[in-house]
């Protein structure tokens, strides 16, 4: 990993698994119900069960990268946006009936034991799903308590509550989208575009703009923060999906026949299908989704997408957004601290050194 | 109905449903997927179905009750409350499988025949749950916006944004109390209460709260709102458990036994399960959320309840309440405008005539 990276972790990942620690603390500290008591706790022990903070980092970064910056606890209105991404993954385990998240259960399953263990009679059938569904609420009206209690001055705070409120907005509108093309025989290139960029640019792009907004950066620079984290989060997506599919099974920590046994719509496959003749398209129709495949059926799609110059033109897609992204910094590297500027061309690499 | 709040009424309600209706027609014409349109279309169409609207009200009125107001769009700002409270009626439906909402389908059923008709292929089937936790989690983000868009003093709209997610933190505790509680044989009738009051008093408080923090009004006045607004709300619930089982079927507009057929444990059956021998225990046990009972049971329900003295308990509490109410609005009446004061004793008074 990269230098700067690994010293803003070494540096803010204990601060921020603490700040959520005593967040949670302090809010179950006025609490007189033991079931809203308990609720909490389990709340806060799905979060602190894993994840990478990277927004909260990205947030931090972001913000330490201007001179002049405001007075506030960063730390604090770091995990606003790690409190946001739980909630949408929360709620999204919900919609795509997922029971496993980050090596445990997902947070509506843990809680459907929760409920059976914990109370006399057997829980309502659906009793997971909705604590589930309280679960993401509550997860989004406190990440805004925590921005809006890190004592910045009130304007930057209303700005970045806009910043916050909007990537939700995204996130609630590329899950729609989500839904929606799941039920499509086949998207178009630009709706998977923009499903991407919805769901996987927005947040992280959010994060950055967050921390300008709170260092009280110019608003030539929270543009450039703004583009920078979509293309870094559509071309580290579109990595993602070339490892679904060419990835080694025990790198990418899944099968890898996983996303085509799912039927997953990605820019490999819609672009693929796109060029592909009517034999080759019945095909794949019959190959994606099925689970009934072997790898004969996997190492098809493989050298069919290789044939068709669509795993070229993915690459060459990732890698155009992420030289705009070099070609941004270059240009724009005086707005910034020289550490921030080694932080966002790191992140870029990481990007390109994953699999190219 | 009262004076004041009919005057209240032929003035702000037709500018609450236009601020409602201009609010989402701007949000979306900056859409571009058609799906996305089609689903904010759908979710305006839901809260422009109907509502007393009683919380915006509440909020202009309060606003406009102190002399020294703060410039800003109070009808714009008043919509947030709403969009908050349609964002629970959204979320709970689906956790207590309620396909009925304002004499139309509930949001979430709405959506599963939606997805039905918009789309080629038969949706998942949890689509319709899976659209109305998104629609839920939109109108929470849309209700600040709306709230943070409304022009006032940022001091101020940080303390209303604050006042804002307190409330939704307190409708999610209650609903979680109020799943727990339905697990349990019989509660407390403290819990009861809370319950209660953390469902049904939150919001309307809030409502007035909020309005007091963007007239700008002194700390004393916004901590008699919060009081007032908190024991009206209880003695309405008080109040609608007594309707719902002695109220005339027609005024109420459900069966008379549809609280008793759905084993609701309201503070009459709490209080006179406690005050039950076991003979009575047993029979109360038997008849609560038995679908197959008839008129004689309902019967025996009613007269228990009656006969020791929980009808008159549970009126007496609600008179208290309100009693507190008229006491703390004639100590704290120079804080408010004559007309405002004249309001809420109408409410009040309201309650109170309900059914005493």
């Amino acid at each position: 990993m990269g230098k700067q990276l690994d010293l803003l972790r070494a540096k803010y990942l204990p601060l921020i698994e603490q700040e959520i620690r005593k967040f949670f603390k302090e809010k179950i500290s006025t609490q007189k119900d033991e079931v809203v008591v308990k609720y909490y706790e389990e709340l806060s022990s799905y979060i602190l069960r894993g994840g990478k903070r990277l927004r909260p980092l990205a947030l931090i970064s972001s913000y330490y990268g201007f001179k002049s910056r405001q007075e506030g606890n960063i730390v604090k209105a770091s995990i606003s946006v790690e409190l946001l991404h739980n909630s949408s993954l929360i709620h999204d385990d919900i919609m795509d009936e997922s029971l496993k998240r980050r090596g445990g259960p997902s947070f509506h399953y843990q809680m459907e034991d929760w409920s059976r263990l914990s109370q006399n009679t057997p829980p309502p059938r659906n009793a997971g799903i909705s604590i589930g569904i309280l679960g993401g609420d509550s997860l989004i009206e406190l990440g805004l308590e925590a921005l809006l209690e890190s004592g910045f001055p009130k304007n930057s705070l209303i700005k970045a509550a806009f910043e916050y409120l909007t990537a939700y907005r995204k996130l609630i509108e590329g899950q729609l989208l989500d839904l929606y093309l799941s039920t499509v025989t086949m998207p178009t290139e630009e709706e998977v575009i923009r499903m991407l960029s919805l769901k996987t640019g927005t947040l992280f792009s959010a994060s950055l703009v967050m921390g300008g907004i709170l260092a009280g950066a110019p608003r030539k620079a929270l543009v450039f923060l703004k583009n920078f984290g979509q293309r870094v989060g559509v071309a580290f997506q579109l990595q993602d999906d070339i490892l679904g599919l060419y990835g080694d099974e025990e790198v990418i920590g899944k099968p890898a026949d996983s996303d085509v046994k799912e039927g997953k719509r990605t820019l490999l496959i819609v672009k693929t299908w796109q060029l592909a003749d009517e034999v080759n398209k019945k095909k794949l129709l019959f190959i994606l989704g099925n689970k009934n495949i072997g790898a004969d059926e996997l190492n098809y799609v493989r050298n069919i997408v290789k044939e068709l110059g669509v795993l070229d033109y993915t690459k060459e897609t990732a890698l155009n957004l992420l030289r705009e992204n070099e070609r941004d910094i270059e240009a724009n590297k005086n707005l910034f601290e020289r550490n921030f500027v080694e932080f966002l061309r790191e992140l870029n690499e990481i990007v390109v050194a994953r699999s190219f």
